[in-house]
């Protein structure tokens, strides 16, 4: 993560909330007064986003100091310190919300990508996450994904190939649109492909395709499936895996479990501000 | 919601998951293909974000048809299809995740908030949002948050007065706070300040505060304090309510409940778009 | 005022002024020079804007020093300096006009609103502002009126709630447009509605509105809804204001006297910038 | 003016003023009210601005019809339509205030430009602005010093050359400077000086400036130097002349008077909306 | 190519070349003028653009019209018309320096490209573009490389993995950098490896890369390599082919050559526009 | 240059550039390295460009240090350092390839306008570039013109006269354009005409131009017209001139000679970063 990518998103992040100022600050609290205090997780969790938080009040102030407590990924329990700030108390309170909103949503993803990683640990299956994302946010949460143990998916329509039904039927069938795709991607780029049945598994590994999507199918399925390529193509699970069985899944096999879940249903983890001065 | 705010949100969103320009489709779809579907919500919930679903196709390629099938904030059945859309095929894919992406999260918050909603429906009590928001969706949340039935909260630091203990510590006491905001901000706006004990409560009362705000209170407390209010001020039950017996607080009389969860741990509302032709 | 909200504000003014370069300058000045001066007050008033100043200058370059010599508000008179200014004299010249377009223009709002504090002063009546603003400007121009002495109205149609001819016909009438305007706004936000007869005055009162404004009223017709209202909602004077008798109108014993001239018609102070070396 | 150059410009005020939306407008007007009006001069004076409130509503709305009834440039009177306007009532109401802000600022800009115009009429002398504008707006000012009758001096640092006491005494002298920009700058424009006494005059015209401003000079002096120059070069009266007699000052031979009181104060042409439907 | 991804690209162009006017245009040619012309190549060619060429006028003017007369990566002769233009003159003239200029310079690009796919015709090898291209116009020379009959290298850092000098220096080896990509890269990318020698091609074939790039490598030796790495990796000759004989390089087998001649020394195809009225 | 202009365009080529983040970098080489290198020349040249260079790694990491070599405008000779570079690894990689790309087409630009002076060197004509820019580069690309010892012909439509055929026409003749045009435009510019034979350059002398350009013209044709014009205008050769022999066209007397493909047709100069450490 480097700052010329999210500077803009925190910029604009402050202003939605700071608005044209903090009224109820400006008003009772002097502008060379200063506090201390800590970030404090309520519950138990993966933090993510140090350099966020850090960032946030950077921008805010730079007479901020903000000092890790934990390192990035850490699992974290209810009552820990996370981080210690001082500096005017004015501008850590303009931070706070905005910082807060951040790392709380990224450190809810890094927890739920956690835990579907253990669900899976010692199978070698890698959790990944998709293009199901919060709008704006996309860059801090294929961050917070890899915070917590998983590996990510392409980024954008872009920078990943992923044929899908209505490809597959424009193109006239599995091999004609992995010939078309071949002719004018990037050879940069693996070419994946979704199936939703051992037939189209059988075409498109005929067809050589780099990576196979088994897309909604039951464990058995995916089972034969995973046996029928037998490595000759990468494989991933997917369709509803927030819902899934995951150590099932993943025991059939496959190589990747891509979950959405990870970050369209983001439950914040509860941190919070403790002034101590 | 007028376009002026949101148009910036959805063409950066655009940006983000289009990136370069979506390969996969360019290179399997013809330009002149033209496709037909169907949003169809896959499971119960309250729908929210027609204008913006429409809006972003609109952005995409003017060409594309959306027709409404349910109305903002209608309760929507597993099945149900939401809108019809008929366009370019490709202009239809650029806009699908995002606009998925987007309605999906929206439908989430007024799922959520229609819950709330009815769990304290009869007591006259009034469930609002906050500011622990997603950083840039905060007019789609607090738009969702009012489809579901909620009202809204204050928008940020700058259009609401809200007192909290920094405020109150540095300022030297209830009284005094009231009293430096009364003089700064404008008269437009009602002066709440944060309480958490019926101590508290007395000195906000006589202070001449508009709006108190019971801050992590037992429902007895609770009790206690609205009683004493009486009227002379509007109340309103806030920490953690995610968690609490939202019927119960609102029994105890409180005008208000404000509900953190209801956008800082959004479950998306799943809708897909199922392609007919 | 926080630079989050004025940033962009000064770099889009100093591009507009600066363009692709400042011709004259880089061609006589070596980028070496040095160069020391004073900000003088060329005529009497209030200045106000020594943030900006300093940040103009600081986002021109870090190495030029700006030291207040009045603070805020303050009353200057001609001749007076009222800050030092030393560094790299390209960098000063690049600032030069950009700053000083800024700050007589906030200067000349303080300074208006400062002469009708006084005009008012002893009689407890609160000057405030208008949306009838400078576009663009908004921020500074709500700032400069509060270094004046006065107050801010709403900042824009979000943050306030002011009822109008319009929106009462609209609604079908008085009592309607309040409870409408109460089932949809933040309670943290008061009822303001325009009125422009004591029948109005009174139909108000009885759907309960928290602030009244008298527009365009005699000072008689004032003086007789000031006492039929009996502090049981705000009072704001309003309607070309900046043509009355501000004691007179305030001597009626409003709360309020809004004031559109204070920020529509601005005569900037005169400051110039004195070379010294 | 290009719509290239002001739609950024009117997007910005609009979400200035607009903010999250108009919460008294949205709980008032229904969603498919019409509305019929006219924009009224409440005083005499030079109107300006037809292309801009016209933009103003068409990016707000595409329905709203804003039927000019004055042309650009043209002296109104009190009392008298500018514009008709019909279409959805919210839509006029969300470009209400921004529109008036705009073209009321600048009708007062041409508004002061042709006064000042009249006041030399029939000496051929030439009214120019300066670079003394309202930060953000500077585009539009030009354009109604031009519609007041007046002519632009530079746009910008960039655009044109303006050597100046600073510039002289770096350089070592006024030949020097004035050979140093011949040296740097593009062919395409004129070289300016500022001038205080008759020896700098002499100075300049040796050196072969092309436009000789005669800065602070009393009308005697100017007559002089006037004289002196002979048409060898343009000759610019400035200085404070918003405050001299601009017709005696004329009358000295001068080509052209820049004026800076033209846009650093002006005073807002009142005009407004009023609903007939 | 999409409109969401060069439309702020084209208006930023714009808003470069008109600046505040055009001042010439406006004084000479009145509001109402019509104008008809054509584009046309003054030098033989492959054009590129038109979809651009389109777009410009379509922001600057929605009434000027174009009408293609080539098709995208045609070859054109001098004084071949590439397309009808028609509508109002002043905007046809704001566009035109714009519009030329992106268009030749794609043409340029267009050009190369297909005289070095026709260099190394019939062999199968394939030419690619690199990230040596002109800041700001990545998205339009990657697209102008298609035109001519090219394929696209990485888009940028993020969406391709080459592995350098530096990284191997730094990873301890070619193993440990392929070793450490394969863990935090999308599953998505192929991973490609720098080589200099035969030995370094060995250990990388040995560590697994996808595809493995022979840097300046002599045609002898990358025929070795080629034949060592037996179709178990993809191959890329780079490292200034624009100097090579490509023919001769294409016939070592190589499946790719990279050649960032393409788009950072681009000779513009000479294009004006004719104005028939 | 001041760094206002420039900012954006860096950091938009860096956004451009990284995307996302740099995958490879990331995954290879440790937070915490550091290297050290030199940006060097791989052909004879101008170099051009050292204060963007310092740019891009400033704002990619406070932290990296670039020490210049040679001056701004310096001729370079192959396997020249031109800086040294050190800092973070991870940063200096970063920016690399966007640096490069900068300044190898900066000093392309540069070493260009070098070769050209040289030609006419002697002669008294200075060599002026024209609109025919990279999109987006304007300000960077004239930059480098003076580096290279040439002189810059107006930036944009706004800063400059230069009547064209079309503006003739439209205008109703030659004496009509410059009237129009003088009645219009600032008084701080000189009026430019194109003309294409001796007739049109009598009447233009007659009409009072101030530079007449010589478009297309042969050598003979040239010589005639400055012969005519006998310094009474200033005279600007153009039409091809990157193909014509610039000594000649020189030796005509003519005052600037203005050739578009200094910018239109850049060929990089070839410099890499290489590593010492």
């Amino acid at each position: 993560m480097n700052f010329i990518s999210i500077d803009k998103l925190i910029l604009d992040a402050l202003a939605e909330d700071l608005g044209t100022g903090d009224i109820t600050t400006e008003s009772c609290i002097p502008e060379d007064a200063v506090s201390e205090g800590y970030f404090r997780a309520k519950q138990d969790g993966v933090f993510c986003g140090m350099a966020v938080l850090k960032r946030v009040f950077a921008l805010v102030d730079g007479r901020v100091t903000v000092t890790p407590l934990v390192g990035e990924g850490d699992e974290v329990k209810k009552g820990q310190d996370i981080a210690k700030i001082s500096g005017p108390s004015r501008s850590v309170l303009y931070g706070e919300r905005v910082s807060l909103n951040l790392v709380q949503h990224m450190s809810g993803v890094a927890t739920a990508t956690r835990r579907a990683v253990k669900a899976v640990e010692g199978t070698g299956c890698i959790i990944v996450d998709t293009r199901k994302m919060t709008p704006g946010l996309r860059v801090l949460e294929k961050y917070a994904v890899k915070a917590g143990g998983g590996r990510n998916h392409r980024f954008n329509l872009a920078d990943g190939v992923l044929i899908k039904d209505n490809h597959i039927v424009a193109a006239g069938g599995i091999a004609q649109a992995i010939g078309a795709v071949r002719k004018n991607a990037p050879h940069t780029l693996r070419v994946e492909i979704e199936t939703e049945s051992i037939e189209q598994v059988t075409e498109a590994l005929n067809a050589g395709a780099d990576i196979i999507m088994l897309d909604n199918m039951s464990v058995e399925e995916m089972r034969r499936c995973v046996k029928l390529i037998d490595h000759r193509a990468l494989t991933e699970a997917s369709g509803n895996m927030g819902e899934r069985d995951l150590r099932q899944v993943a025991e059939t096999g496959v190589d990747y479990i891509s979950i959405g879940a990870l970050t369209h249903s983001v439950a914040a983890l509860d941190i919070s501000l403790k002034f101590t001065m």
